[in-house]
């Protein structure tokens, strides 16, 4: 083996050093600690997931990046001794590309011995075969919560409240809650006149409206071949919507066909809510323009943008039909998920380093002189007082040695002396 | 999709509830609280390996157990394309089956970047193609400390004091420590005049011991076609070692050739240290025919034993060559694994549940009669005194939800009288 190459994660996966992994579990902490307080309760499933669950489920363009897992043994040689294999044929499982999809799973098989609400949280790695880049992994963390089994706003209202929290006890502040309902979405398209079977592409490029702007969308809609009519019909109401202050000049700003439209009241409801709620140290605005790639929702969209980043930084939304295709009953769902991955960037940007839970203390000595027992036994007694307190063998350049001890975070160093008859505790100086 | 078959997870692995998460969470939190407290640090690797990694590895059986990703795109149809696909061609990564391999592969990659010497926490998931049965599961989690860069004892003494201290963290009282060295192992093959290249075949044959007894022993390496003269010597060697009641005794009772053997005094520092250490509440012993499956280790090897269960309940050792075949350079290692599953599997049969972490409470409320965003300010100055809460809809039937919190750990409800001017709580009689 070659050393360099043979030794690096496989491509776009990352190796989390003690520093990496310390900022990782702190913000899961702390988001995990906000969920528990709203009375959300982790589940876990399994990485892999039957590879035709995968490929049948509401992805998108994710169910073009499944890795799969070979068939093993028999069912392997089999596939293989048929002359011409097909991908399709040599594999039987795959690794889970979301969360949403192994627990509307999840749900369908335990729906009878879990609670009813489910309040659930997950934490944990998916896997995308993306092409590598900047910010762009193979494998990470996503970071959801979702309630099963409640239909009217409530679930938005704790959804909305519990990820707000959790981003304010992550430091993060001024942010912006979109929200807007695909129900809204589906009655202006269907005013404006668009071909019905063709609203999903409307849609797409609506959502790109401050990317490229309105002229960008016009043009875009334009090419597609939706008709003009439709087009300005839709950008007299978005630009319209879009000057006005609250979501009470919006509602009177739409057409009238749209007034009475079902989703008004509930969204109503919630922006009135988490305006109360947020006070000043976050916002709720609601935006007709936002859409959400994922083709499932059927109520609420929400999303959280935060100054200064152009992405967002969590993002959810209604999708009552999904149980419904696994189990073939409806059950009320909606979830919201944080961007892991992005809030990690974020507190990195910003140069955040998680506080020590305890002063940690190396206790070095010399194996071949003191007696080990009785170091032993004052690193335990030390560590009875809370502490946390790691052995370690002298080193010939001690001065080399406490540096790196206080790049790993250690606040203070001891050592013996009289042959081993007093411990001697100093401060290692945190700015040298 | 047929309901019932589709919504089971894949065969062999587990969906956890969100009871089985908590006693999970509430275990690994007490592992990683104390090795923290050791000052070692958790350290992560992506759940996927280049293939090649893993088939050259040092993994025993389990290479064959090894769940294979499939390539993707060009480099898929380019192996389909020749005719005869064969299975080494079809993959490029595969699951980790342990967390060793990655972990050394992780060290010869940031090394330089580490600290020396590296107190590592690996806690995670681990996949295996294993036929499954009671108890085996194909995706498992392990929980492993490991040093690298200590090459005397006081690496074996931190892994076992820590490990032992976890094991008592969590409930476990007067285990047993059994302790070996590889090194006396191969002295004591050469002594009896086993042929050097069948050495690991009368090993394996050895630990079963307690198992299948000394005349089972005794078949199984004659049947193996070892010379009856090398038998002898090793099982009249092994028969008094057994009798003696101390590693002193022990130590006598070897044949003189192995009296100056190099192990024998750090394994004397070590069972000194850690009886010093269990004073009482664990023991550590020396088990002359303890192996330990792998063949990676170089010196040290320790299984821990629980009264009442046949299978030890953590084990590990010391590996100091296993770094070299990646960097080329050999590094002190040595590494110890708390057999998590098995943690679990003893703690659900004593029934043991974890302690609530704070007041549970359901704020039971009405929402087409309440005003919510009171419901949530009151639920938020709840949460404010360190209160889990839960804003819950109010169902036909209070008696059977207050029965289903129950049950979900909840330990009391409220709810708004007088029109929302007045809050009441009442406690969920936790025997009903």
């Amino acid at each position: 083996m070659s050393t360099i190459e043979s030794s690096a994660p496989p491509r776009g996966m990352r190796d989390f050093l003690p520093a990496d992994v310390a900022l990782r579990d702190w913000a899961t902490d702390v988001i995990l600690k906000t969920y528990e307080s709203f009375g959300f309760t982790r589940i876990e499933t399994p990485a892999l997931e039957n590879i035709n669950l995968l490929r049948r489920a509401e992805g998108g363009e994710n169910l073009q990046l499944i890795f799969e897992v070979l068939k093993r043994g028999d069912k392997l040689e089999r596939e293989l001794s048929t002359g011409q294999p097909k991908r399709e044929g040599l594999a039987d499982l795959g690794l889970r590309f979301d969360l949403t999809v192994p627990l509307v799973r999840f749900y369908a098989q335990n729906q009878s011995t879990l609670p009813n609400p489910l309040k659930a949280i997950q934490i944990g790695s998916v896997w995308r075969a993306e092409s590598p880049q900047a910010g762009r992994f193979r494998q990470f963390t996503q970071c959801d919560i979702d309630i099963f089994g409640i239909k009217n706003e409530l679930a938005e209202m704790e959804l909305l409240q519990a990820t707000a929290e959790a981003l304010r006890e992550l430091g993060f502040k001024n942010f912006t809650i979109r929200i807007n309902d695909r129900r809204i979405l589906s009655a202006l398209a269907e005013y404006c006149g668009f071909d019905p079977g063709r609203v999903d592409n409307v849609f797409i490029t609506l959502d790109k409206l401050d990317k490229i702007g309105e002229d960008g969308v016009r043009k875009e809609l334009h090419s597609a071949g939706h008709e003009q009519g439709a087009i300005d019909k839709m950008m007299t109401v978005v630009t319209s919507l879009q000057k006005t202050k609250n979501f009470a000049e919006a509602r009177n700003a739409l057409p009238e066909e749209l007034q009475k439209n079902e989703a008004l009241e509930p969204l109503a409801n919630v922006i009135k809510d988490l305006t109360e709620q947020g006070s000043g140290s976050y916002d709720i605005t609601f935006d007709p323009t936002l859409v959400r790639g994922m083709g499932y929702y059927t109520g609420q969209i929400f999303e959280v943008s935060c100054p200064g980043y152009t992405y967002s930084i969590a993002g959810g939304g209604r999708y009552d039909k999904m149980v419904g295709k696994f189990s073939g009953r409806d059950v009320p769902a909606c979830g919201f998920s944080i961007g892991f991955e992005r809030i990690i960037t974020v507190l990195t940007d910003k140069g955040f380093k998680p506080p020590n839970a305890a002063a940690k203390i190396a206790l070095i000595c010399n194996p071949d002189q003191d007696d080990l027992t009785s170091v032993f036994s004052t690193a335990s007694r030390m560590r009875d007082k809370g502490l946390i307190v790691s052995v370690q063998p002298r080193k010939k350049d001690m001065r080399k040695q406490l540096d790196a001890l206080m790049v790993q975070g250690f606040t203070s160093f001891a050592f013996f002396k009289n042959n081993g008859e007093e411990l001697e505790i100093k401060q290692l100086n945190q700015s040298p």
